[in-house]
């Protein structure tokens, strides 16, 4: 398997196209806020989308639109959830209907996604103005636009691609995502799309797609606040011409390692852009009680906000991270702990057996001041394991909210 | 029932004092960081502690002193939170031994609290070598210094004193508290001390200690951090005379009216207080299907990094609080919420069966801008209500936690 340039469109029979369509206003006219991702052929399609109760209508829309397990084409606009609005529903299906018209496919093959402020009404006459534009610029290397217009306070695009060989042919895997605040685990937790030439049924997909999700984009927590317009979604139209994956077998193996090398590398694309965030958290645990323990463990030591504080101001302050997963709720026995800090600058243990050890401040202070540090937990309890992926919390993050509507 | 001045030697036959011992190392010397409380007779006793997994050893060492109910005074600490060293058990037996020895008690009748960093050695030789000119100091004038003595990050003491006639007699209680940092709901989330010279048993103080503190400290969120140190401990020592409290009749019923009175004072002080806090900010959540549904919703939106964040650039992003209270998993239907903002300077309406309301934005601005906001959320699902109080997220949160430890 390897990495190659290129996001959503890298897969054969994909194009895409971002443009600016005034959604928000006062918007700059320089800033994507509308985006399509089409396939020529009809694909095998599934989603995860955000455990929050209150969900988004674009989910609902996409929900009965993916039914029968297949899908076409992705529209997608930033600069408004069209969330908790009278008409939100029906914007949702306009939004649908005027891309299927401008595509010339039917509604129900598409999906639609939102992010951006809830409870403001969309402006969906703006979303129908530029749809025809959309399509007119609409080609094989319109991933990039199509990442930057699903930004919202993202400071960078997201976009991945992969290649493996599946039965004899080249299979590729590519994506592009969003997701800075309201991050959190907990089912698809912020906006990714992903496409692939792979020929495998929607049966096969969903179950992959959920395995992957599971342990890439719901392992990153950047604030603790689930959206409730997060969405994942795969798309998969065959044109690899690689035998069909119907069955748990070394092709559906070598297909799910590959969609999980994409999603991690956007998980950890995601936590590194967390609002305001100066470095990428990993909490590695390993030796819990199972990786149920071990996941619960490092959501609630890469979420704390003291530990994030802490991170902030590259403070070893590892008291705040055995706290943290004291009130986690996962069993584990303090004196089973072992704690050390990691980066590029080396490791330095602070604490054994659940108590203090003396370490070197200096290099301490070295290790944490790494644009990516690794918060290592060892227990001696078990064989679970499971890294899950934050940021530091900083004055940027603060700002960027308190003010963020108006 | 009537506040009065004074806090835990209000009540009669109590003494406190507070003192610098030296805790920290390089602390100020105006700075107390030890406390004594003391009754003159024995007292009933019960306490609450923090629900984390991971318990400093002075915990393990009062419920062991607490085992038959009974107690004769407090000695507490800042600066240091014993926790997590090789040596926390025993210093901690230490410090209830060196008080025992100076009052000339059993080190059994001792309580012992500490709060302060985690994974760094007491210096229980200097709380040792205070003790004898704590114990001269204590008054009963001396409630302000052991207030004073168990601030961390606080900014400001907590005290408070009330009144009640039990039985034709006037019952006292009076307590102090701290905290800022590391407060979540979910037990003990601080410290708090509680003196009364009501006659009560040991069972009923037990009962209404836990039921209070469900309802009023578990409360309180500032940053979802639940600390390894918090306790919250009440010692009744009968010099009112009142009738014996030992069934739930009136007389409880007075009693228990007037702790809530104490715990809710200082619950409120304690959010308002948080680390970096602007503003004191109360959800309060009515017509849920029951209390529980209701707490976990206000708590939900109190808790939100995001909710917090608008509340400190006064931005009236409802969408935040409707979306913190689906994420929360307790039950509601988004079409059954209605949403406010309120505070001195007026009260304005946001949401409506789950949808945006047109709004002045001037007045919301003016409603956010107040020391005080509530969060008014009105479901029509029940009788369920329950108040939440937290505070907003500011850069002083930042500042302070980005570097604590060093």
């Amino acid at each position: 398997m390897t990495i190659i340039p290129g996001g959503v469109t890298a897969p054969q029979g994909f194009t895409a196209a971002g443009i600016h369509a005034g959604i928000k206003a006062g918007s700059s006219p320089d800033k994507n806020d509308l985006c399509l991702i089409v396939s020529e052929k009809e694909c095998a399609a599934a989603a995860t989308y955000t455990l929050n109760r209150v969900k988004a209508a674009p989910l609902y829309v996409t929900m009965g639109h993916l039914e029968d397990g297949t899908c076409r084409a992705i529209v997608a606009n930033s600069g408004n959830a069209n969330a908790c609005c009278p008409y939100s529903h029906e914007y949702a299906e306009r939004t649908c209907a005027a891309a299927a018209k401008a595509l010339g496919l039917n509604k129900t093959d598409l999906a639609v996604a939102s992010t951006g402020v809830i409870g403001v009404t969309l402006n969906v006459e703006a979303i129908e103005a530029a749809l025809p534009a959309l399509v007119q610029k609409l080609s094989a290397s319109g991933s990039h636009d199509a990442a930057t217009a699903i930004m919202t306070t993202d400071t960078r695009s997201k976009e991945v691609a992969v290649q493996v060989e599946i039965g004899g042919k080249m299979v590729t895997i590519g994506a592009v995502a969003k997701g800075s605040g309201m991050i959190h685990p907990n089912m698809g937790t912020m906006l990714a799309f992903i496409t692939t030439d792979c020929a495998i049924t929607h049966e096969m997909l969903d179950r992959a797609i959920r395995s992957v999700v599971k342990r890439t984009f719901n392992r990153v927590t950047v604030d603790g606040d689930t959206s409730t317009n997060d969405m994942c979604l795969i798309m998969a139209n065959s044109m690899a011409d690689n035998p069909l994956i119907e069955w748990k077998d070394a092709n559906y193996a070598a297909f799910l390692h590959a969609l999980t090398e994409v999603c991690t590398h956007l998980a950890r694309a995601i936590a590194a852009d967390g609002e305001g965030a100066s470095k990428l958290i990993t909490c590695d645990v390993s030796g819990a009680r199972n990786e149920d323990v071990a996941e619960r463990l490092a959501k609630q030591v890469v979420g704390s906000a003291l530990v994030k504080a802490a991170m902030f101001g590259a403070d070893a302050n590892w008291g705040r991270v055995i706290c943290a997963m004291g009130y986690s709720k996962a069993p584990f026995r303090p004196e089973h702990v072992n704690i050390s800090f990691r980066s590029s600058a080396g490791e330095v243990a602070v604490c054994r057996q659940g108590e203090a050890l003396p370490f070197d401040e200096d290099l301490a202070k070295q290790v944490l001041t790494q644009d990516a540090v690794d918060i290592v937990v060892t227990l001696t309890e078990g064989d679970g394991c499971a890294k899950c992926w934050g940021c530091d919390l900083t004055y940027e993050y603060v700002r960027i909210n308190g003010d963020y509507r108006t």
